[in-house]
């Protein structure tokens, strides 16, 4: 039974590797990609989505989401982390096709009505889509398989403030909906996302592996790679939003933690993603009382690094070290 | 809703420390004991479960379990870690109940269907009863709700074997049957357990906290801890079985990993518990066949440590370090 999944997703050059992997594994069926603002606009993350599916030769759904958070300002684009197109200033043709008619939020709330207790919803950009869809039918709640969720920082310092990861904090009150919804929500935060680093090397093997798919992505890691080496010191990049992805089909790499999960709306700490371990007490009862979601907080990042990249070239994954 | 638990044990210090947590917990409903050879005999068992249940005021059935092993020949019992009377060598009153006329593993299969989908099944002891109960009825897989299970020893040596724990080396078929099951098991095996002592300062404010299930479970602490430090050169004891069971009531203190378990049933390696993580690939294919479990892998130990303290003497845990 192959994993049916919906990406919502704002291309990005992460976003590009986890789409990449789903299209490349044999146990996931893409089923769309819907789209959202973060590390570029809407627009801009709906035609990369569409120029992406063509270039990968993959059908599936692309529906439009919102351009701005529910209730902020919106905040500037990435472009300095995932270049002026999104795609690390690689430039892919454009793809004549278009966005279903249906925006995301309706797009998620129809599909799981076709599909009830079938779509894992994976997002890995502002959670804006999924709180407009539980907005409009609470009850999308109960037909979706789970939500895996790339965002916040747990127990390590935030990438955007001291303590807040940037999709939440594009969008705190989004993520703060998604979080109090009784789905069941797998997180990734920069905790255990932060453990993989992808170096130029890995790139050079992948391009060399497959000079299509393996090659987009090795020249847009390059331009990744120079935002990590000028701004955290590191010498390759973060594949975050494939991470999220993985745990549903290598959930056994990780390790993670039962508990709630909630977003600082205002104040200082604005997008700071909180976690309460489930069962551990808490001053303030209103932890105990929240839905208990899983925390993914470390990772195997030697094996995920080989299995990405023998997903990707498309080689079966053999035991290693 | 309280957890309605039957506690699969062989009394035994820990299982005494599991016992006494289970009835002061107030989100507990403890069903029943179910008895079992391991640290003593199962007549002994018996016996001290019946007697634990009376000088602790609590009604609950016990089921007597089996004597001996599958296949194996029996192993000596633990007297040298838990005692002659398996109580630390602490007298209480015998009990003038009896055990129910249903053996244990009829009473398992009898009690889920009772009340289906609401039973976990907490085992501290060797596994035979509940491979006893799937051999006659493998339909009970279904219909319990957790099988939580002290064993196995997964990236640490053993305490028995180089790479065996008691437990599971005790009757390695049975645990081999209930690992293949397909119930949710969560083990929680050494590389968790031993992450938390329990000094002898804990055990005398404990006594002082509460006189009489405090004093009893401290006055056994003290055989225990001389164990402890004559055999690990540690200063206190290690409440194992307490873990297993725990993790019912505070399960985000625990870190954990999803994957296939097995036991290993002859040759130098026997009683081994073997853990694969979900989705990691290996040369022999029947890992990705086995059922996915749970393996509980690290614990936030201080804040246990107090959580059983608070549990015993009936006071709130509190928000701590």
């Amino acid at each position: 039974m192959k994993h049916k999944i919906i990406i919502d997703t704002d291309p990005g050059i992460d976003d590009t590797m986890a789409i990449a992997y789903a299209i490349a594994h044999p146990d996931i069926d893409l089923v769309a990609l819907t789209t959202i603002f973060g590390n570029v606009s809407v627009d801009e993350a709906t035609d990369n989505a569409l120029a992406l599916l063509d270039y990968f030769g993959y059908e599936a759904d692309v529906a439009r989401g919102e351009s701005r958070p529910l209730v902020m300002e919106p905040k500037p684009h990435s472009y300095f982390v995932h270049g002026q197109n999104g795609l690390g200033e690689i430039e892919i043709p454009k793809s004549s096709k278009t966005a279903t008619d249906r925006d995301a939020a309706d797009y998620l709330i129809e599909k799981t009505k076709e599909m009830p207790g079938e779509i894992d919803i994976c997002a890995v950009g502002p959670l804006t889509n999924l709180a407009r869809a539980l907005e409009r039918d609470p009850m999308i709640a109960d037909r979706v398989k789970s939500v895996c969720v790339m965002g916040g920082a747990v127990y390590r310092p935030g990438n955007v403030s001291p303590v807040a990861e940037a999709n939440i904090w594009n969008d705190p009150h989004a993520a703060e909906e998604v979080f109090a919804a009784r789905w069941p929500v797998v997180l990734a935060p920069l905790d255990v996302t932060t453990k993989v680093v992808l170096s130029p090397h890995f790139f050079a093997d992948l391009e060399e592996a497959d000079p299509r798919v393996g090659k987009l992505l090795s020249d847009m890691a390059r331009f990744y790679a120079r935002f990590y080496r000028s701004h955290s010191g590191i010498n390759g990049c973060i594949p975050h939003d494939v991470m999220a992805l993985a745990y549903l089909t290598i959930p056994g790499v990780y390790m993670q933690k039962r508990g709630a999960l909630a977003t600082v709306t205002d104040g200082l700490g604005i997008g700071q993603t909180i976690f309460n371990p489930a069962g551990k007490p808490t001053v303030d009862p209103v932890w105990g009382e929240r839905p208990q979601h899983t925390a993914l907080l470390d990772i195997d990042a030697g094996f995920f690094a080989a299995h990405y990249f023998d997903t990707i070239a498309k080689r079966p994954t053999e035991i290693g070290d």
